[in-house]
């Protein structure tokens, strides 16, 4: 299959890798001089828990894209933010028939691409794959993960289950869903309390969990989500969802880890999510006359942040 | 006249020093050792403006008091969460006269008051005087200011117009209010939006003030007081007090201070006064039946915060 990864950073990264090996004609296109230079000159290097690959694979940027480039499958691996400009930026690649497979994090990111291509041709999904990038040009991860995805418009699962075996074909154990949006919500409700109150607190997950408040703070915000799906006809499990979201607090596993919005602004300065995460709440609720609260302070908490620590960069600098 | 201050930290002891040298017989009543040792051994340093003066002062621990020290007056001007013990460690000077005046910052100390002495002896009152300690024994202020005050329950006019000239004879600038439960929730505002949102984003209030969503957040809080002060009859004037609150970013006056809030918790590391501001409009919004999420919301964060501190502390320690 002819397959472009926009968005290459560390997960597309690895993704691209492995379907290319799989027998694949893949192309990356990501923005990121450095990381587009690096893989342009040495290959892409690929560390899989204790072995490490190079490869040569195709790598440009979004405007770099021709006409003649045409893809069966786009797999879009962006930062929320940087969807619809990516999409506009690579167009040319998008013909009748491409299928487009999103995997980001966070709510709504189908209005968007409705804007570029039929909805017969969206498939949404969620990943437990994890990867973080050494530098420019490589990636690494460590242990095991899945996808699950589905056809966003009734009458296309035959074509999502073919993706799926595409998938797993290069290993990365991807299934069929008849629930995609349920579990598209139940990962937000962990990006929707984790990201935003460990990042506002400056804190890891265990950290988090052992304050007082923690608890009730994760159930209201949790509430709000719920509250906002039943309007698409999705019935969270509060209870289910919220134990899910706590186990996070292990230290044995993940506890000891800071949510990929710290990593974001506090570590790396750079404008965070929390706009697809609980600012895409927030909107639902206004559109659906659901009070979001929790969401709406969160959201703005997390941009005054933002502004706090990109205005201080600015000084610094 | 007798009075004794309870809680003579930074402003209680530079108004016990002012009422002093006026001519009454005044008693600092205060629980650090080392403020309550330095006064006994050294006298009580104030320092006004450019000037600095000693003086020998009476001053014990709360319990030290005895039954024959019958006060005319208490000032209490302690933390708000320290208030009621106070009042039951100084019940022996509390006789059927006894008036208390209370000038703490927050919101229903009076129903803590009520349990010590009869409401016809309670006056709330603000003040716009400030305090800094240079150190045990030592306080510092600059500057002018003022008090307003008035009796908590209709018929005590004249009392609390002799307690305001009390004070104005010793040049505290007091004045008797009708309204002086308007003028608590007016300030109430300020410390409910800049102590809470300061300290939590460890901002001074300009630096808050540049924030893109600053303008909403103060509003949506000061609704929530404004929600909540209907219910007990008193109409705040959102526009303007969001405008006052806003007077606090202004870089020339005093944007570039830290909250109280801030120098508790970020500074000192002590448990902040959350519960007597955001977490008092909570309480009442239970009791009136009126959603109050953003001070839930706050009051909450805040107290995470608390808890990510002392518990760092303790295991640094």
């Amino acid at each position: 299959m002819k397959i472009a990864i926009a968005g290459a950073g560390a997960l597309g990264s690895r993704f691209g890798f492995v379907l290319q090996q799989a027998g694949n004609d893949v192309t990356l296109i990501d923005g990121w001089p450095a990381h587009v230079a690096a893989i342009k000159e040495h290959g892409l290097k690929v560390t899989l828990d204790k072995d490490t690959y190079t490869t040569q694979i195709p790598v440009m940027f979004p405007k770099e894209v021709t006409q003649n480039m045409a893809m069966d499958l786009i797999i879009v691996f962006t930062k929320s933010m940087q969807l619809d400009q990516m999409l506009q930026d690579i167009k040319p690649i998008i013909k009748d028939h491409t299928k487009i497979l999103c995997l980001l994090n966070g709510i709504g990111h189908e209005d968007i691409i409705e804007k570029y291509v039929p909805k017969k041709n969206i498939f949404l999904g969620n990943t437990m794959w994890t990867a973080s990038l050494v530098g420019p040009g490589h990636t690494q991860s460590f242990g095991s993960g899945s996808v699950s995805l589905q056809n966003l418009v009734a009458g296309n699962e035959s074509d999502a289950e073919i993706l799926a075996a595409c998938l797993s074909e290069a290993g990365l154990n991807a299934q069929y869903t008849d629930n995609i949006h349920y579990s598209i919500y139940r990962k937000a409700c962990v990006n929707g309390t984790m990201n935003g109150l460990c990042t506002l607190l400056e804190v890891n997950m265990t950290t988090f969990g052992k304050t007082t408040p923690a608890h009730q703070l994760v159930t209201t915000i949790v509430n709000e989500f719920a509250a906002v799906a039943r309007h698409e006809n999705i019935e969270l499990d509060v209870a289910e969802i919220v134990s899910h979201v706590e186990n996070c607090y292990d230290p044995n596993t993940i506890g000891h880890h800071y949510p990929s919005m710290y990593q974001d602004l506090i570590k790396n300065h750079r404008t965070t999510e929390i706009d697809y995460i609980n600012g895409a709440i927030s909107r639902k609720g206004q559109k659906y006359g659901v009070p979001t609260p929790y969401c709406d302070f969160l959201t703005a908490l997390i941009h005054c942040k933002e502004d706090i620590i990109q205005d201080n960069e600015a000084v610094t600098n």
